[in-house]
């Protein structure tokens, strides 16, 4: 399943809307034969992908797959279908299928005499690489990460409101790669009138240039000024003339949006969190003391966060000098 | 070693303005016969409790200790003499003394003929017990450790100014402890007229009640409310009418403080750490979201923190729920 995992960790960013599954096939023998990751929408799940490359092997042998196997038509035949054409014994998955027009892929095998296991490392794909589309999957709603770097005393921008990137380089490199692994960037037209930011994923690693850009998004009732960078064609992107976060990821649901990157600023962020709207924090704490600049998160006045949103922080790393906190809604 | 620097933990807070030292005697054959931490001022150094613990047995064994013994006459006879009395054949310490008055204590032992050892665990007492009065015989200043609670956003308080301590349970026990290992708790009049705590240490745990209490320090130009807790007698209280951070420092080492916890709020922080006066950030932030209320640090537009502090994260940790950041200034 560690292996399903890390298969299904590169194809990240290019499945929407269908979930980034992995899946390995192990023969008769316990051997592994096949392994694939969810091609593009429209083409095969992660279980044809692996099914294809084990041939014949995958007969009286295993599949791990890090989702329940569907057992609906969509734009694909049911993967479950594939599963018994190819003569697979047992079924191990994670995490259920919460999708109603999907579920029900394990009853379909277990009728039809296969063996299946389920829960196997489910934490690990709940809270990784299924943590998205399994959000959306549940609510209907895109799956919200709020990212930000902001001093230790909590400013995200000089007192001169320069901003663009306060972290360290390490914590720069991360962003381009978080960059790449979702659906769509969100801002609020502050941030491109202040930063005039890109919002393009550029991985500084080496290996190739991401195949995709993720759907830059911007997100207030003012213009955009003539030339600002966001309106390059390096990627493409919205203006949403609104200030209601549900009215944005209403129309990023629409557009097959799961995963989404809110980079702020304060305002916006603000807003998404007033609303509830934010599914996980990602902090980046620069080690400086700052006194001056904007605040992290700033109150909109138009539903305040009453009484602060309490979180649970889920994991605290160093990223480079930074220090990076994940924290998710107590609920 | 790591046994002196356990006993000497204990002394903290109880020395000053002499260092809070660890000594442990063993003898000939290497059994640990003796052990001892400094007294308060006026009273036996750590060698000489550990001496007189150890008695005869101390003859021809090694003295282990966490700073270089003294050479001179202060209020006590120098240690060097009772560990030469006591006929010991080796002294191993972890820190030199930068003292130039105390200094020379290896040396002089040497000259008797005692085997000198130096450097065994002295980065973790140079960053643990003996830190501040390290800091205090290099600079002539006391150290001071800026302690704060502040959510993942950077507040410190709530919107209503309410900040008594936004931290949680686990972090206010710890508050207390800290409180209880420092010679002075500092605070600016705005938080003695917003929060009016009694900046006593009132440590949870079991066992004794601390055998002192911290002096209470309050900075700034304003008179204090009548009836202010920090005027109650559990403790001594100096209010400091000035804002400069180096005022404040030289009143308390004329007053024999070494190790001072500053615990703001945002004003008095904002005017130390653009004096360049904070030695060591420890910051408990809360997994809360608040976007309103005080910030963390505020620039005192006085000197500003030009384009931010830089530090360097010497810990990142959990204390219950919060993440606890501790931070040196990058020199
Ligand atoms: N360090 C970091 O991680 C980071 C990241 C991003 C930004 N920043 C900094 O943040 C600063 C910009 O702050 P900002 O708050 O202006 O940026 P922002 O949140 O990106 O944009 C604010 C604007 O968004 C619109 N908006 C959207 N929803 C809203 C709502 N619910 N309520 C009110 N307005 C809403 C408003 O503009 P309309 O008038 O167009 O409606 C508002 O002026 C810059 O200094 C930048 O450097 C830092
Ligand atoms: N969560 C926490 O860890 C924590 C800790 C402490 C406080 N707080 C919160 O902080 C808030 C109080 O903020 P605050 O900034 O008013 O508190 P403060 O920093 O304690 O006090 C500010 C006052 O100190 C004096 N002062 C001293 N040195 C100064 C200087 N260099 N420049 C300017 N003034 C100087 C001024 O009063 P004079 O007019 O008397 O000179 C100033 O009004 C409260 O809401 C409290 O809850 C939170």
């Amino acid at each position: 399943m560690a292996r399903a995992i890390a298969v299904s960790e590169r194809v990240r960013g290019t499945t929407s809307p269908n979930p980034p599954v992995g899946c390995v096939i192990l023969d008769a023998g316990g051997e592994p034969v096949g392994e694939g990751a969810t091609r593009p929408p429209g083409q095969a799940h992660a279980e044809v992908v692996a099914l294809a490359r084990a041939g014949d092997r995958a007969r009286g042998g295993t599949a791990v797959v890090t989702l329940e196997p569907c057992n609906h038509h969509g734009r694909t035949p049911p993967c479950t279908g594939a599963l018994l054409a190819a003569g697979v014994a047992r079924v191990v998955h994670a995490v259920a299928d919460p999708n109603p027009g999907a579920a029900g892929g394990a009853d379909a095998l277990r009728a039809a005499g296969v063996e299946v296991g389920s829960g196997l490392l489910a934490e690990e794909v709940e809270r990784g690489p299924l943590r998205a589309w399994l959000h959306f999957a549940r609510t209907g709603r895109p799956h919200v990460t709020w990212k930000y770097a902001a001093t230790l005393d909590g400013r995200v921008a000089a007192a001169d409101g320069t901003g663009r990137w306060i972290g360290s380089a390490e914590s720069r490199a991360e962003s381009h790669d978080l960059r790449a692994k979702v659906d769509a960037v969100v801002v609020g037209t502050g941030t491109v009138r202040v930063d005039d930011p890109r919002l393009t994923a550029r991985p500084t690693g080496p290996g190739p240039a991401p195949a995709r850009q993720p759907l830059r998004v911007v997100v207030g009732t003012g213009d955009l000024p003539a030339g600002a960078r966001v309106l390059d064609d390096e990627a493409e992107t919205v203006h949403v003339r609104t200030h209601d976060p549900d009215v944005v990821l209403g129309e990023l649901a629409r557009r097959g949006v799961v995963d989404v990157l809110l980079e702020g600023g304060p305002t916006l962020a603000g807003a998404f969190t007033a609303a509830r709207r934010v599914d996980r924090v990602l902090a980046y704490l620069v080690p400086r003391l700052s006194g001056s600049g904007a605040p992290a998160m700033r109150d909109t006045g138009v539903s305040a966060v009453a009484g602060a949103v309490g979180m649970v922080v889920e994991q605290v790393s160093m990223c480079g000098p930074d220090v990076r906190v994940s924290a998710v809604p107590d609920r």
